[in-house]
């Protein structure tokens, strides 16, 4: 697939966008974005890892954006877009050619089944074989892409796109600006079970789940619905893919949570907070805003105190860990020897 | 959405529905059930655990489920259905109330497809763009979701609900009054290859995948056909969202496993057994009836004592973390250290 | 489901097919594949491991695959096709007698989506309510299951397989003879923001995926397409269940990922390598050709030297695991009160 949209733009014209400053020539056209190594010569790339600099050399771009600091870097022959957050332009430039992004609304498809009481706004595109369900509302620029379901009563905020095969059960709602990705599931049943002799006895789920707007929730991610409150996710939130949030799970504004993280129920999750990969958060725990969860750590307290946060051990080769682990079996044991060895020593 | 379905009951109707000993007016009714802290006048709220103990004096509920023994700790103002279990009792109303349970079948939609020769009950629901491969059975009062397939040869127990979006492979049975949430994947192929000249050799799956009776499953999770036997899962266990069962397991009945549990081929879990969150088990081993493991912990051998079991390290600042974990590296090497300072101590 | 085909097969052609010296009546026709414990009359089984030995005795199979030095253990009313790598015979039967590979294409399903432009091979099959976007090309005896999407521009190999509800986002490149299993979703977004002003903004994922010949990816996993690059998945790599593989990471040919691994972006890994389940890769790192990761191990370092690698501390009773636990935590401060009685040792 082009990774570009067909779009040529003058660099003049990006470094206005941009509100970068251009050294070079403003009427060079650019038709697409590119790493260092890659780019041709309508392409532009960007530095914004020194670990790229020795690629900046030999680039073959038409322009660089980068930061003042490495304008010395960059070869005589490259324009240079220098601004004092090139990763945050390579953003705004990598939606600027992207090829969704361009294309324009093709409707309600004939296959799509969508319910008669359903609330459709402008501009509203719903692939082939979609349902939409009864009292549904489709608000403004929402795309439903192919095979994806809203169920009953849900609600998508304006400019939202659901890609294809995703899940939208009733009673949802969906922030504005939300990118929800295929195979992802917003509102299942939370995990509420009553025990009595010795079964589990199901409790209905009656509440929803809230996601505020800009929203983004990554492939085969699930998020459960609550059992009488709603779980919410806050303004920006971020989701990976592979990620389970439980019922009456409440996110915080703008934080991110890496693939494949777990929080169990009711559990809060503060702002500006980030989870690594594979990180699991008990059920009934709170973070606090700023939190940040290296990866595959299991978080089982409350953490009250913003700052980076860390389980597990690191990988060795096998022979070592065998020896090891054996010894942290014998860990509370080998501590009290420690221990003992010292009064020895103190009642020579 | 709606979280109650227009149901209104006198109190004293939900007191002989649940067994319930009632102190207060028998005619007022009941038309929903919330929490403590958010229940409305024509609400019902329950009291289930001693944390939610300090809602109990300024809630606006109608009437409270309790335990006998919190009697004294609930308003005049407040009726009061006593019982032994009232998380129990809570359960049940929850059903009472769900909207969902009150919809009555919407028959076969226009657009699903159906093969011809599938084998249909009575009551039986199958909403749009659904799919109902050859020779599949859908029992008394099955409802098949939105864009959901049954696969050829599968089987649908009576009073099973199939959310928008599951997948039922071929050949799988589906016990009485099963739960399937969107996303899940019953019987995709076991992970088995013959290794041979650096590749992988596919082994057909030829098993198939067998639930029990009462068995939910969670949103986007797998349990894999078995490659010449079924994988069985057996009744009343309740799966969660994100977790993977390999081929070949067997898990027994009323276990439960949180969310983002995996289980490795052929492994035996037992009866009354409970998975914590992120749990991994490895294959070929078994768990013997009534263990519980923690969350995130990793199984590598079988358990023949009943118990609960636990692997990692709690989570700490990573600054101290990143002290002790280089620590674990070397902790055979500390604890031989150890052992010699003892032998130093008894020699001298 | 029957686990066969209907196949019937005597033993003189089986032992040909798979190069086998045959003991034993060779007109004898087989129908099916079992275990030694489970098989009938006119079923073939196998011996590949040790540990099944004690059934070899008793099995009611026609036929068993089996080493030639196992040959005096087989009974004699048995007969037996010898070979060196019984697991592999055992796995080319199973192709054999896997019902769904008799099946002949039927076509394209009148309820399927094929937008006009798509370039569609010999004996394609497109299941029930399946979409093909614009641009898509699906090479000959490709198999698109119901409910599947292929998105724009992306390009499925000859002889490959989409179970149903898989969802291939646009652009994405997939090779011969895969195997992709329901709910996985290939090309959905990496995850990409820039982060500035306390706030995520989205880098659209402009790369796409191509997967190698002879892939295999489990149901319910994910891999994201690329940033600016393609994520690329190797030839011969299998991918299990419940797997997560972010923004361009390379996978070497003929690895193996086991169910619920998390690969973070940028990551490399070699070829012939074995990732356990629930092995979790930190982002950018390489792992050299040969490394094999035992279960739920984390890296977050480069390996550059073949092995066996792990990580984390064995399962044990909770109790016992509490106070060591907490141990853990005190890891450095005990190595150093080690030391320090070293050095008193040393110093008297």
């Amino acid at each position: 697939m082009n990774k570009t949209n067909g779009l040529s733009l003058s660099l003049a014209d990006l470094a206005e966008r941009l509100g970068a400053t251009l050294v070079g020539d403003g009427k060079r056209c650019i038709g697409g974005l590119a790493t260092l190594s890659d780019a041709g010569s309508s392409d532009i790339s960007f530095l914004a890892n020194k670990a790229y600099l020795k690629y900046l050399a030999n680039t073959n771009a038409a322009a660089v954006l980068l930061h003042p600091a490495h304008a010395a870097d960059c070869p005589a022959k490259t324009a240079r877009l220098e601004l004092d957050n090139p990763y945050l332009a390579y953003a705004e430039l990598s939606r600027l050619f992207d090829p969704l992004t361009m294309q324009a609304s093709s409707g309600i498809h004939a296959t799509a089944f969508v319910a008669e009481d359903v609330a459709v706004g402008r501009d509203v595109e719903v692939g082939p074989h979609a349902v939409i369900e009864a009292g549904a509302i489709l608000n403004d620029d929402v795309i439903v892409g192919a095979g994806s379901v809203v169920g009953q009563q849900s609600s998508i905020g304006a400019g939202s796109r659901l890609h294809a095969n995703v899940t939208v059960s009733h009673g949802v709602v969906i922030g504005k600006r939300a990118i929800l990705h295929s195979g992802c599931v917003i509102g299942g049943d939370g995990f509420g079970f009553a025990h009595d002799g010795g079964r589990w006895h199901k409790i209905a789920q009656l509440g929803g789940v809230v996601l505020g707007d800009d929203v983004e929730v990554g492939s085969c991610s699930s998020i459960d619905r609550g059992a009488l409150d709603d779980t919410r996710i806050g303004n920006g939130v971020k989701i990976d893919s592979q990620v389970q949030i439980a019922h009456n799970v409440h996110v915080g504004d703008h934080s991110a949570l890496a693939g494949c993280v777990g929080i169990a129920g009711s559990t809060r999750v503060g702002r500006h907070c980030m989870l690594g990969g594979g990180v699991g958060l008990s059920g009934h725990i709170t973070l606090c805003d700023g939190v940040q969860i290296t990866g595959m750590s299991l978080v089982t307290n409350s953490i009250t105190e913003p700052g980076v946060y860390s389980s597990g051990t690191g990988a060795m080769s096998n022979g070592l860990w065998r020896k090891n682990a054996v010894r942290f079996k014998q860990l509370d044991e080998i501590a009290r020897r420690v221990t003992r060895l010292e009064r020895q020593g103190r009642s020579e």
